[in-house]
């Protein structure tokens, strides 16, 4: 299996640029086409199989633009088993586009159940089909390296990947993150570097195990890729949340290679902001501008 | 609504003792009366059945025996959308047998999307079945306060609880848990002091939002106690991961009141380890066990 850090390059390369789609189907923001979604009498699975539409017409259209998509978890988890059927056929779909698929998941547990949650998203439970698991996920490193073991060992078995959580873009991200000298965040970062360092976990073109930095710190984002050279990132906050390809060049190690940007809301609900345009064209300009964007400013 | 903190006050009350069972369902652990959990060829949706099935006889098991259950999501999710349905239904069941069901969800988002978390576990999302959600939910605390107040006002919304994890039971958590003077940790347990502070979130008898603090560091666990003394507790690591009685006894503020203290594998596979005995009478002997041994220690 070609680990997931040679597979990342090629499908940054392939695209000419590293915009990530995150794809985070916000029920209110969803496009009035898909009137289930906001019909006050529709049941749970129509509710979920016209988010699952919208989806895959994102998908479409991002599919040759973009090197890969994350799907997030909780958007799914709102409608329930009906919700996680959907995930299912988003993932598949976005397989079957020639995208990687990032599960936004943020999972963290102890030894044995993050065993379980590896084989879920990475390498496969019983009866499991390979096209509904993801290239990677990201994690939630709070309960330590025993945590992320199963999760290391599901990535060299797969040839999956990482993203852990460092320095996350919300407001109060500093609230723990920061404490301490060196902080939390350089502590998790550092660690991040040692599960990545096997050469199991490693392509000829870059690493498997990365970090998640939010784009809302660019100081911190640069500091954070001279103390980890070879570590891939993955950066939102781009667009809704106030990051510009300004912020985050600092994150990139060569090119356009390096860093994953992450765009949800602004471009799936690209259309809200320019109502006189179909919402695809709307979004398919939003992922070109931003691609531009980050073109102009890495090359 | 009656505030989480008073339900789970009435609920331990009830049962006489502070014993929590968790839902883990390790399927390779699961007795072989269950054949499509280990059949080769059983499809997913027959194994995650089969699965169900084992838990609501286990729940069956423990009404009346316990205050509350702990479904584990991980081994849900490793069932994909079959899973989730059995989620569901092993809710449901748990409700209806008059338990207290704490999700074991371990979330953490940023804002918008905690939103959604909370939703789908807490207050409901459209079209949710009401039976389907949480008493309380387990968080990561990674990101801070503002990943953390959408689940607080979805608590003062629909009367729910938060268990949000400050030291956790597994060999590694000092890695990260414990830096810092005051450690991570400790800083974590002020944060959950301070959210659990609204009126809105205690009820007469105690307060909703709570920590999980594993049985495997008992001085730290009294030492949390003393730091926080009105921070409802949920301990995991008794039984299988190697903590006794006595090593939780400093978690409690008044007789069998302040914490929940969890089993897993010791409660669902006892039967394992006495093989002359059907399963559901092991395991209805290691719930009686427990729930003797932590009343003489406490009372």
């Amino acid at each position: 299996m070609t680990p997931y850090g040679d597979r990342l390059y090629e499908a940054v390369e392939r695209a000419g640029n590293p915009c990530l789609v995150g794809l985070d189907p916000h029920l209110d923001l969803i496009p009035s086409e898909y009137a289930a979604v906001h019909a006050l009498r529709a049941t749970r699975a129509e509710r979920a199989a016209a988010v699952g539409d919208f989806l895959c017409d994102v998908i479409e259209i991002a599919a040759g633009r973009v090197a890969a998509v994350k799907p997030q978890s909780a958007f799914f988890e709102l409608l329930g088993a009906d919700g996680a059927a959907q995930w299912e056929r988003v993932v598949k779909a976005a397989h079957l586009a020639g995208l990687l698929v990032i599960g936004d998941v943020k999972r963290g547990d102890i030894g044995s159940t993050a065993t379980a949650y590896a084989q879920a998203y990475l390498s496969g439970g019983p009866s499991a089909d390979s096209q509904t698991l993801c290239d990677a996920i990201t994690l939630n490193p709070y309960l330590g390296s025993d945590a992320i073991q199963p999760f290391l060992d599901a990535c060299r078995k797969a040839g999956s990947g990482l993203y852990v959580l460092v320095r996350t873009s919300n407001p109060s991200s500093a609230e723990f993150q920061a404490l301490g000298q060196p902080s939390l965040a350089c502590r998790v970062g550092d660690a991040v570097a040692q599960w990545g360092e096997d050469p199991q976990l490693q392509g000829e073109h870059g690493r498997s195990i990365g970090a998640v930095i939010g784009a809302t710190h660019a100081a911190e984002l640069s500091a954070l890729r001279r103390q980890l050279p070879e570590v891939p990132f993955l950066v939102p906050g781009y667009g809704a949340q106030g990051g510009g390809a300004a912020d985050v060049a600092g994150g990139f190690i060569n090119g356009i290679h390096g860093a994953l940007i992450n765009s949800s809301r602004g471009i799936l609900f690209a259309g809200a902001k320019q109502p006189q345009l179909p919402w695809k064209d709307a979004t398919r300009q939003a992922i070109d501008t931003m691609a531009a964007e980050l073109r102009a400013t890495l090359l």
